[in-house]
């Protein structure tokens, strides 16, 4: 029985982590890498053919469904209504603010050309999602939280280097142990942005660049830091290279709420991800996301969804007696 | 706009639950209570109207889905198949090793019919199944566990209860420590049964009772507490009454898993419940399930069903566009 063929599109971490994944999902091939690079100039982990971007469609026939592996910013913007055009289609889009129109272009594309497209896979917009939705059916009298971390933002990261004088950084957001407590205790408490994460920076400096200077800048950036309690540390490449390697991420969301006559009973529910490498771990998630797009798109069930329209069954390799035996 | 018209078939702890949760759901009214006693001898929390078990089949235009609250031990394999002939229905059945069977019959009984029944919904078996088949999904090289508790076992007390010369009991299931903290690490330790957890048995004896032929015939009971480190105190009736009257409960089910070139990077899920009401949050799952089923049932899509068929949106009293602006 031949498997699932599925395409990754764009080969940078994201990338990586759905070629190394799709190996432990046994009714899977990888039928190849689409990349913005020079082909011939790419080589991949697993030995996996790569093919030119901007040839892809000529692959339509040959790949079930395309993973892609943009950036939410610029990329998948572009890249998810195009190929959903051509492809059935999984994203990770993350900018929560602009998924309705994002939802709204890809549902389009997807609808028009007899595809299925599913947007904001991943952990959080994706797992944590999903936590939420639960959580609120089963508490519709409650309140939630998500905190995240302690984990690398590479958004964050990436503001610092723009710093001047900033050679290299590495930024870790930290949830404040108290809030967390509080909130697990069924406080329901108000919490403020600074009350709920601090920021950890590790800062390579250019020689000679004023430190102070730079340290200032980081913690009065708007958006990213100047909200936040934000510590900033300088310290060397090597120390940064040794040290600050990996991607590690997670967080958790928690949700209480009460029941009873007069809301007596107090419930607590938490769900929470310690993760050695965020890339791989959403990958993950995507390639099972994959296999639900290519059973909804069997049943002629196109367009644009999100994990909230997959029912988990179609998520799983096991047949629906085998998840009742095994999984209920 | 009037709602979805809700029946409550038995009207113990769960049934209770159930009444009380519909009025934090405004979509939905409940239609009536239906119960196996003489219905003028049984007075509702809210004053919603009781009519007898028997009658049922007569209020089938008035009762849009029908949550069936009784045990699965007696009950449920003969209610649920029974009632799927001519309701919507949905019921908690919880003995995993029948649910195939359970399965199979209301299947039968729904296809045939025209209804949707969705079974074995609730905490567990329920949301812990949903996060055991997400869990798998996102790590599908991995090992999960499931621990419950500290919390009251009803099962265990009843089985206390039938001991000769107990006059009550209050049984708690406790998960042990150590064995969640290895767990947590990554560990994914081969655990026994009674390494997972203990059992502590609060028992009221009858005067004169030899309390430690009690103390001996619990810990030796098999199934129940063979298996176990089980510790019995005996209490006074006071002391039970008032230090172990509520029906708290909860649990956790835990994934770890690897991803990477060679399962490099490890990753730990988890998902845990914290319950002062086990019955009243179970109803609060089963309100919703009922949601889902009135839906499905609309749109034609017949048959037994677990939330393993349910898309996550079907559960939600907001719109398709509202879930994915504040809960995405």
């Amino acid at each position: 029985m031949s498997g699932m063929k599925i395409g990754i599109y764009g080969y940078g971490n994201l990338g990586r982590g759905v070629e190394l994944g799709i190996r432990q999902n046994p009714d899977m091939e990888l039928a190849g890498v689409f990349s913005r690079r020079d082909p011939s100039t790419v080589r991949t982990l697993t030995g996996a053919p790569v093919y030119a971007a901007r040839e892809a469609e000529k692959y339509a026939d040959q790949i079930d469904v395309m993973i892609i592996c943009g950036g939410s910013a610029f990329d998948l913007p572009e890249m998810t209504p195009m190929l959903a055009g051509c492809f059935n289609v999984v994203d990770s889009f993350d900018t929560h603010a602009r998924i309705p129109e994002h939802f709204a272009r890809v549902d389009a594309a997807a609808a028009a050309s007899g595809h299925t497209a599913l947007i904001s896979a991943g952990w959080d917009p994706g797992l944590f999602s999903l936590a939420r939705l639960y959580m609120n059916i089963a508490l519709p009298e409650g309140k939630d939280y998500t905190f995240w971390g302690r984990g690398v933002s590479q958004g964050h990261s990436d503001a610092i280097r723009r710093v001047p004088g900033v050679k290299d950084a590495r930024q870790y957001t930290v949830p404040v142990e108290d809030a967390l407590r509080r909130v697990r205790e069924g406080e329901n408490p108000e919490l403020t942005t600074r009350q709920k994460h601090t920021r950890e920076c590790y800062v390579v400096a250019e020689e000679g660049a004023d430190r102070d200077l730079i340290a200032k800048q980081i913690r009065e950036m708007p958006n990213y830091f100047a909200d936040y309690d934000t510590t900033v540390t300088f310290i060397s490449q090597e120390e940064l290279d040794r040290d600050h390697k990996g991607l590690p991420h997670g967080g958790r969301v928690i949700r209480s709420g009460a029941t009873g006559r007069d809301g007596e009973h107090r419930h607590v529910m938490e769900f929470s991800l310690k993760l050695d490498s965020n890339p791989e771990f959403t990958a993950s998630v995507l390639i099972a996301c994959a296999r639900a797009v290519y059973r909804m798109s069997g049943r002629g069930n196109h367009g644009c969804k999100t994990l909230f329209d997959v029912a988990p069954a179609d998520l799983s390799p096991l047949s629906p007696e085998e998840i009742r035996a095994h999984l209920l």
